[in-house]
């Protein structure tokens, strides 16, 4: 076990078992082939060849293509094929910056292996040897990864806010930080990974925040998605990330980001240029 | 002009243009095609074809390669077509951490695309918006990119060293710190790139260090390499990255990496994605 491992963890794709996903000839996602046959359920909506699967051209604008899109994965949720339904519309296509093509729940998200951004806070105590993370357990009941450790903050990306807007709501959320506190998380980059999870293909960029905070300061979690929190030394995060998987696999990779940037591994040891190439696409 | 056009000048390579340089059988580098057809002359060190570029697999072990390609490029060089020839062996082939497969002069890396490695250290004085780097001018003298802006420290990885010893040995001669203070910078990760130049196809991986600098050090050149010292105001490094090729070429890209680690690019301004996917391969 190693760093490494959680690094492949996130590269885990047969792309050759993934038809493109296409709207207006513009890839925006990547559909796997057993998933590509179910969609032949719905010709009106999806023309399926063994090359991609394209939206109805016919389909024209954000409002058509996603009223039609809902109510066919409404059909796939009732046939059990959608778990895990959040009523959080998601956008698709576009780059980051440009207005998407339309909007998907987000539980439907990784069935078209479209991308997906969230935000991931890091707040950390000191600095160097003496430096210590804030680490958050999932609570038992959290959809995805009940149990697995997190950060101080983290949280998908809707439709509608800023990135920093979403750093100061789920801060408040999950943190019970107030806005002049998380206000002062600085933007330090973003990892990025294709991979294979049992909830279909994760496409995602998880913009990495990070946040010195006072000794002083305490995390209360006030949604119920975060059981505890502890302050943890580097070490034993670095530890614990090498030797085992309790930390959610998106949150190790942005951490094992955190461990390169603050200096914690060192170039001359072998597979550092690997890691560090292992962060992003 | 902006920040995207100091990434974009890191991307230029005509890859039709250049043949697989292969040492027992293993890419190391990329030939271009009219250096490849010079390399003719060389019949018994290199067998050339329209695929690759292939070190004569008759050749076997380091020393060996290293002293027959040494052999001819003498020639070429007496031929003018190894400008800069500087007596510095530089490893070829192997990743960082396994033992190289051969040796090559320096100035005629870049004319076999083989990838090479230095060390760049900037260094600051505080944080947020009034963070300040210390920035050189490089001699007007310089071989390669004279009188253009430079880091604290930087310098090519030779062989032989660790990169740390290669930060404190360049700290000393650059900067003129010593071993207490250089040993203070701290990894923080690299940038990469293969990129066409006037000296041939740069393909590099520059390690970035960070050192917090207290405001009584002044830095003091001792090896001639660099003109002047001054501390910027990082607003007023990024307006000149963004609107100005003042910087070197590879020092603009771990600078632009500098920025959005310390937070002073938003992920929310459009072109921020871009940016940080082009700091590596």
């Amino acid at each position: 076990m190693s760093l490494l491992d959680r690094i492949r963890t996130c590269q885990i794709w047969d792309r050759a078992r993934y038809r493109p996903f296409r709207i207006a000839g513009q890839a925006v996602g990547w559909v796997r082939e057993d998933f590509a046959e179910r969609l032949r359920e719905f010709p009106k909506l999806f023309r399926i060849s063994a090359a991609a699967v394209d939206l109805d051209p016919g389909l024209t604008g954000f409002e058509q293509r996603s009223t039609a899109s809902a109510e066919a994965l409404l059909v796939l949720k009732e046939q059990g094929l959608v778990p895990g339904w959040r009523n959080e519309p998601y956008p698709v296509g576009g780059d980051f910056y440009t207005p998407p093509l339309m909007q998907m729940e987000r539980a439907a998200v990784p069935l078209f292996g479209v991308r997906a951004y969230g935000v991931h806070v890091n707040g950390f105590v000191g600095s160097g040897d003496d430096q210590r993370l804030w680490v958050g357990k999932r609570a038992a009941n959290k959809q995805t990864a009940p149990g697995k450790l997190d950060h101080l903050v983290a949280g998908g990306q809707p439709m509608g806010l800023s990135l920093m807007e979403n750093v100061i709501k789920e801060s408040a959320e999950e943190a019970g930080m107030d806005a002049a506190l998380a206000g002062r998380a600085r933007p330090v980059g973003f990892v990025s990974y294709i991979t294979e999870r049992s909830e279909g293909l994760r496409n995602d960029i998880c913009f990495a925040f990070d946040i010195a905070l006072p000794d002083s300061f305490v995390p209360r979690n006030t949604d119920g998605e975060i059981e505890s929190f502890s302050l943890w030394p580097i070490a034993e995060v670095r530890k614990r990330m090498a030797e085992t998987e309790d930390f959610k696999f998106n949150v190790a990779l942005v951490n094992i980001d955190f461990l390169i940037r603050h200096g914690h591994l060192s170039p001359d040891e072998p597979g550092y240029v690997d890691l560090v190439e292992g962060l992003r696409l």
